[in-house]
């Protein structure tokens, strides 16, 4: 049942990296749940927005910080279809959110390659949820950007 | 010359940090300085704003490519009062900022304890400039939240 919720809420995470790319930015979604209850949803804005600080995951942090009223996402998760960066991971641990679930990782520019001691020591991870339709978004889009 | 233009800037970082102080925010403040103008400065809100991405850094990064119109920050030195955390290391890596100053260190907190690879290849950084002042202002303000 836990791994059908998440798959529930990782697909409006997708939903978000499609919204994405139909403006014409680099596919990645992010949703942040609370008690069941989605509190925020956002997607890479970095282009529209014109600012390397509007990844999906900063966007959505935010948006959950305001819905709160708090600025730790204590009894937080954040679903992201991509593995986030190191700027996206700082965020996430001044913030101590409790969970992040990401559908596929990224070895070049995620924050794993500085370790998971980049989040907070009780921040949980999983991933692989979804991750072909991530990945199949992603691969899309920069083959229609070699075209 | 190039030591005291230096000097100047980082003076406009601590200014900042004095109003974060004077508004009860760990008193961290920064600029950036593009052709030898300052084109942002911004002081820590994270309370403020219930928003724990509203690091000075963070606020400065957006304001200066809103701008110049440019995701990138070429060109740019940022002034900082306090060594980036690795939120704000990650920010500077995307916007490919050429030079970074920060007035003294941070072991605990700063992004160096994941070392330089944080930052773009190509940006540079140094640090030391006003150190006693910023640590003075840190530590008064740690004080104060003692008693």
């Amino acid at each position: 049942m836990a791994l059908l919720t998440d798959e529930l809420y990782m697909r409006e995470a997708l939903k978000q990296a499609r919204l994405a790319f139909q403006r014409d930015e680099v596919p990645i979604g992010a949703v942040i749940v609370s008690e069941g209850l989605i509190i925020a949803k956002a997607h890479n804005q970095v282009e529209q927005l014109c600012d390397v600080t509007a990844h999906a995951e900063m966007l959505a942090i935010t948006a959950a910080s305001n819905y709160l009223g708090s600025k730790y996402l204590h009894g937080c998760t954040l679903y992201v279809t991509l593995e986030p960066c190191p700027m996206c991971a700082g965020a996430l641990r001044w913030a101590q959110i409790d969970r992040i679930v990401y559908a596929t990782d990224d070895p070049k520019g995620g924050f794993m390659r500085f370790g998971k001691t980049m989040l907070h020591p009780t921040t949980e991870i999983s991933f692989g949820l979804c991750q072909e339709e991530s990945q199949t978004l992603l691969k899309h889009f920069f083959q229609s950007k070699r075209l």
